[in-house]
């Protein structure tokens, strides 16, 4: 399981979630204090007073300042030490870190990795977000007992479909259909087409098919954990090109993972779909729908994270399915390894390494 | 503390438990799945994938088959894998370990070693079950916060009656009665005569003891862990034969100890008694008094147990009362140590050594 | 962290928690058990059974004995076995620790370290104990889950008041008045005057003070672990001495604190006070308030705590308020070192090392 990549954007939380009062929340195993600034700007710090250690969302928030509610001590948005009562120096190692932050797609965006490397061009693209025909629904969030890379397993894995979701988004028809996987330098995809099948339970209630299916998962999942899923069902047999998946039933899903600690990972999650749009009682059900889906998966990545916690190993064989999940793991393990060879060498990691690590 | 014994039979469940609903129970630390087939006969699987180690009781029966509930492996009634959805070739790995089952009184009795020296032969004797004269209680449970070796010591221990059963079972009379103790292969046997003395409440609440009375107490322990004792009084000064004791209040408890954990341990009863028989109240209330005695027991044990785990430190002192659960664990450690001694070479442990390990 | 001091007194209850029922609580990490004799003199004894380690409390006390609850093993006060039914030989390894203990100010104090030097003159005087025109609370206990050392540098750090407790005993006017320290050999002092400055909120309420007002905050901190705050209100301006402090409002806060684990703690207090003596309503409040104060201390230090556990650091910055906590983890260290060289060189350490090891 080792570490985390640092040097990734991570959703931190939602924009809704962050204001004049303090959030807290674990991300890669630390601490982090999340708030606004009075011009409405977020600003992430190390939630813990470089003194004796007090978490500083015990004190206040004076205004941009925050001031540690142990012994007083004042810190900028940058973290540096402005203040430390009955004491006119200030000494250098009072300083807290600080987080670079994003705000895109009503999300706050984390850079836990080299200040320098952060750049908001590496956020990944929202396709379709906000886009005419096509309808959103955000701000969710989900808590995951399982470490990260478990779920990533998951959301390059059509396969379990199948199984986990038969109550909701599979069914028995792709039981045998083999999954193919394309590898870029920073994503893995899984795919396949299910063809001439009844229409799963969402398309029979969403959609309007007279007759088979053809419908077709694409799992894309980015470097280090973002995940989007092209999803979708057209009557069996049209031809496959963006003009009929889009008049299909189509949605795009994406889960956005950030490791809390080892074991436990924050599970944001967004959705943009071309069907029944407009309708909020419907948004309301797809909503009810994803987050059964997803506790679906809640619960079995959990008993899975118990069994390898419990005897120390991840997986006993390997299966054809698990050629993108492995892909995956390989693509982390090479970009972790790089970035601690950086952190030994004190030879910065650069930004083409990142951009290039699979 | 060390390990456990694997070669040989513990009680799994009570027949009762085991149907067409998948039951979870941890036995020698290891997760065991248990169900009947179709046609009433008792399975037992470790209830892991061998894929990515997903509970295999999260996943349903179908048929004898058990299917995981996460990528749809199968495997049959052996553990064999006999599908891997959208793979033709099976890989030889994906096997799940099986146990060995009898069902006997009422019970499924699971052998956790090498399946080839499995002899339901094995099992102990339950004298007097179902025999006409004598009433049995049985199904019963209990979940004990202890280490087997803790318990073992009590069952052949007589002399923690008199305190920690001095509501139920024991009384004042016994303080200062020396207990003997025997040893055959298998077994170790501590024992005494209570003479001349008051009838103890049960005795008193059962029986229609005149006067002063002589008591005994047979406790056997089986290796490893299988207890029963002959439990009876008299009135004072009878000849102590066969014949005597059954016509005076003689009851056989039998405990079957199953380590669930190296800390904790199931603990299956059965009673036969030859004292109001026939009486289904008579029968509540003796279940009652036992579940009492024996929650007494797990009290204290408790106790004990975490005083071990704190300090590291079993006993500081020895007495004489420890004389048989001393020979009990000697026995216990030698057949652990001859199993670790089999498991490193590759040459299997003899039915002749389990026979004679004492 | 290290270990604890054992040659000290400690309160290890308050007098009237200790009665005829036993009392257990764990002091410098070991289980110990406390009751009364017959005569109405405590006892202290090692909760834990010399044979298999049953907690004592488990048993009977027996007039001034205590049976064990296992086997009916019994002890008189000093720990020595003075039974063992079944066994007419008792073996000498059958001895239980016992522990000095003194009654002193409605408390029971416990010295857990070699009994030779235990020595009644060396608890802490409470001064104006039960003197007229003072009023005693006693008899407050609370919990900390806190190392005592954190705790101890809270009770020598006047510096915190203005943050942690700015809703009962503190106010910004104190932020900026730098603490001075004096240290003896057995203690350290931090002290500083607040002049000019508004009265604090307790001062408004107990007090009568027109204008603004001079206050100190005399932090007494005896080894190991016994804080005295010698706290009080003036007029702004008066000459500062005895006959004027007494005159305005003063009191005098007693924390006695006993290590429980390296991570807990019990914290006994006693209060005394010279103003709105002889009312119940105002012990309540003043109860209330003190209470509510210590509220305060025990939610940041809980919070410091558990993040030195994650870190393994206690502090990243040292400032200038954390002089005096510094000298006092200096006089502790120092004294734990001599009492390890103590026990490793088995020549035992004196009294004048404990007289003198600051």
């Amino acid at each position: 399981m080792g570490t985390f990549i640092r040097n990734a954007w991570y959703v931190a939380a939602w924009s809704k979630e962050v204001g004049r009062q303090y959030l807290t929340r674990r991300i890669l195993g630390e601490p982090v204090l999340m708030y606004r600034k009075e011009d409405g700007s977020p600003v992430a710090l190390l939630d813990r007073c470089p003194h004796k250690l007090a978490p500083l969302s015990l004190g206040e928030l004076k205004g941009d300042i925050v001031e540690c509610g142990y012994h007083g001590l004042q810190f900028d948005c940058s973290g540096t030490c402005v203040r430390v009562p009955g004491q006119p120096q200030i000494p250098p190692a009072a300083q807290v870190k600080s987080f670079p932050l994003v705000e895109r797609y009503n999300a706050v965006w984390i850079w836990m990795g080299e200040e320098a490397l952060a750049n908001p061009d590496d956020i990944v693209e929202v396709e379709r977000y906000r886009m005419p025909g096509w309808d959103l629904i955000d701000g969710q969030y989900l808590h995951f007992k399982s470490n990260y890379l478990n779920i990533t397993d998951n959301l390059v894995d059509p396969a379990h479909t199948t199984y986990v979701h038969k109550n909701t988004i599979g069914n028995a028809a792709g039981e045998n259909v083999t999954v193919k996987v394309e590898q870029g330098e920073q994503h893995v995809l899984a795919y396949r087409w299910i063809e001439n099948a009844e229409p799963i339970p969402l398309a029979k209630k969403m959609g309007d098919f007279k007759g088979l299916t053809d419908r077709w998962q694409y799992y894309y999942l980015l470097m280090p954990s973002i995940s989007y899923v092209d999803f979708g069902t057209v009557d069996a047999g049209v031809e496959r090109n963006e003009e009929n998946k889009n008049r299909g039933l189509r949605s795009f899903s994406y889960n956005f993972l950030t490791p809390e600690t080892e074991n436990t990972t924050h599970y944001f999650w967004l959705h943009v779909r071309n069907y029944q749009t407009g309708k909020p009682d419907i948004d309301a059900d797809v909503t009810k729908l994803m987050t059964l889906t997803f506790e679906e998966d809640m619960a079995i990545l959990a008993a899975v994270q118990q069994a390898q916690e419990e005897t120390g190993v991840r997986e006993y064989v390997r299966l054809g399915i698990d050629n993108a999940p492995a892909r995956i793991r390989k693509m982390v393990d090479k970009r972790i390894a790089a970035e601690q060879l950086a952190a030994e060498s004190n030879v910065p990691i650069t930004r083409a390494e990142l951009q290039v690590a699979g």
